[in-house]
């Protein structure tokens, strides 16, 4: 056999499209020629606020052993994770973001033949991790944006190994509730693992969203994911965990890499869980904003689709493409969503106040140019 | 199907016994309810002298950025890399430590009914990797404790896609000459990876040690892994790479998480690049801690291995196991490696003056007393 190194690869490795992540703010400046400080990033679901000064002390204080391997066990973490949740501390599992989480479902429970349920405009990652193993991706069709559980139930059949739901929904911020979860849960095969991703469920504490670990007693076939990254405000420092019956986490711990997440994130993390004043401040800055943006894009004379999360896909009724471009010449960088099935629409994170100023009098000025 | 999730975990990831770090210092201070701080690890081959200060500033440097994801490209590293080791940047791919990258290779080129080959007593991870696939290791007897590259060829058969060579190797500290790499890669079928881990290579420079870098041209079925878990200090942030052919590198960094390395690991690797002085220092530390360590078994009538890395593996010429418990109650944590196949011997990473004189001390009483 020659050596072609992309003939070797796995065939499911072969086909991957990586993920696309959001314009960086230095490509940008670099390609523009102006300071990095001037541009406005909408683009990738990261927290306006600034990081939570607890994780950040937490941080300093861990630099001390910078030379010494992370607790490969992330004992300290899983406790307050464990007790937090009200689980036992072996069902939880650390991920070097939740994408290592789902990665690891991937890996332990699809193969070529297995195929995974997830639905239309839904987080890339799952199409990727699906793929990367050479399994099968069955897509189902969107209702009104949002999964459509009863149609994902139809999609299950005897090589279903997994379900990824994403409550809400990144990009379209949809949601379901309780009860549309519950139903799904009873009638879902229990040989199949249902991923309940719930990166952003911490914006929509008090809404009519379920708090996916209530169900986790009542379904050993359930694993909850979510992250630190979003309204925690560590995206940089990737961790995010799994909780799940304590079997799966069992398996999942083993397909781990031993020291998977690193230490500032494991003591930052631990610092994030107990800052209640940074969490709150969060959401309140959140719900101001998505206020905000509404009224925008009201103003403009666009729609958009209710979003529970920390970002709102808005549709230009056009093709986004050239207004994401004319964007970036302003300064503004947003999420482009075409690739999600959604070409009309941009998704934009929520920012301070000035920063989603910037965003609509930005996309006025490029609507206006027609 | 039942809802085992075990039995529905894939096979090789049943099977999976998962890696055993070194104790963790803290761990032992609860066992023995003494503090911490009078703990010596030596144990994970960590680097003793603490972190790189050009690192550290970097690290405060980048903490402004908590909230944002990291630059998944990890441009700013890799052309450090590529200009540091005269490869192309598109030669490069970062991991999550040098893990992932042997991870990542196993998850491309493997798959049930492949095989790698590698030696006994080598790192624990070339196992665990090929297992997690389910494909077959083919394990080669050591010869003097080291790699028998001429039987490790004859290993090689039609499934063979991935060969993991370690130089020096882990945890005997042995290695081997260039002239036996190039004779090795010269008769390796070129539709079969050569892994060449040399996550221990720069506390080797100037010795007869061949520098992978340099075989890379020849070669394209040559991966070289490093990391900056070791001489360059940086063990609990995860960072490290491999470099290859440009169509290898860009497989690899299509299986990787788009966002496998965080941020201050990224800063800090740039700084640790650049800090020769701390590089330097970690070396001489590392030589004078190596003779000492010697001069002390020899006093102790104890026989080691040979090591090139910085640890070294002694024999005690009985079951260590005892000798090793007898160590943590003096408060000294080292690494047994029966699991690599070696009862007798305990690995014994370099530490500073006073860590190993504490370590021969202990060791001294602890075999005195039979």
């Amino acid at each position: 056999m020659s050596g072609d190194f992309l003939a070797l690869a796995q065939p499911g490795v072969q086909q991957l499209s990586p993920y696309v992540p959001g314009k960086p703010v230095d490509e940008l400046a670099r390609e523009l020629d102006i300071d990095p400080a001037t541009i406005v990033k909408l683009a990738s679901n990261e927290n306006p606020l600034g990081a939570s000064p607890k994780a950040l002390a937490a941080i300093r204080e861990e630099l001390a052993e910078l030379t010494r391997y992370p607790d490969g066990n992330g004992f300290a973490l899983k406790t307050l994770l464990a007790e937090q949740t009200g689980v036992q501390l072996n069902q939880v599992t650390l991920g070097n973001g939740s994408n290592d989480i789902l990665e690891l479902v991937a890996r332990a429970y699809l193969a070529p033949g297995l195929n995974a349920v997830f639905s239309e405009h839904t987080f890339a990652v799952y199409p990727i991790v699906t793929q990367a193993i050479g399994a099968t991706a069955h897509v189902v069709p969107a209702k009104d944006w949002g999964h459509d559980l009863p149609a994902m139930l139809g999609a299950i059949d005897e090589n279903t190994r997994v379900v990824f739901l994403a409550n809400p929904n990144n990009p379209t911020g949809t949601w379901f509730s309780a009860e549309a979860l519950n139903e799904f849960l009873q009638d879902v095969p229990e040989c199949v693992l249902v991923v309940l991703d719930e990166a952003y469920i911490e914006y929509a504490e008090g809404s009519e969203l379920p708090d996916g670990v209530e169900f986790l007693s009542a379904y050993p076939n359930l694993l909850v994911s979510r992250t630190f990254s979003k309204a925690y405000g560590l995206a940089a420092l990737r961790v995010g965990y799994g909780l799940s019956s304590a079997v799966v986490a069992d398996v999942l711990n083993r397909v781990r890499q031993p020291f998977n997440v690193n230490s500032l994130a494991l003591a930052a993390a631990c610092a994030a869980l107990q800052d209640a004043d940074y969490l709150a401040e969060s959401r309140r800055l959140n719900e101001a904003g998505m206020e905000q943006l509404q009224d925008g894009f009201r103003e403009l004379g666009l729609q958009w689709i209710p979003s529970k999360g920390n970002f709102i896909a808005v549709d230009l009724g056009q093709v986004a493409a050239p207004v994401y471009q004319g964007l970036l010449r302003e300064g503004v960088i947003v999420r482009p969503v075409a690739n999600y099935g959604m070409p009309n629409h941009l998704r934009v994170t929520i920012g301070l106040p000035a920063e989603n100023t910037r965003l609509l009098e930005a996309l006025a000025k490029v609507l206006a140019r027609g």
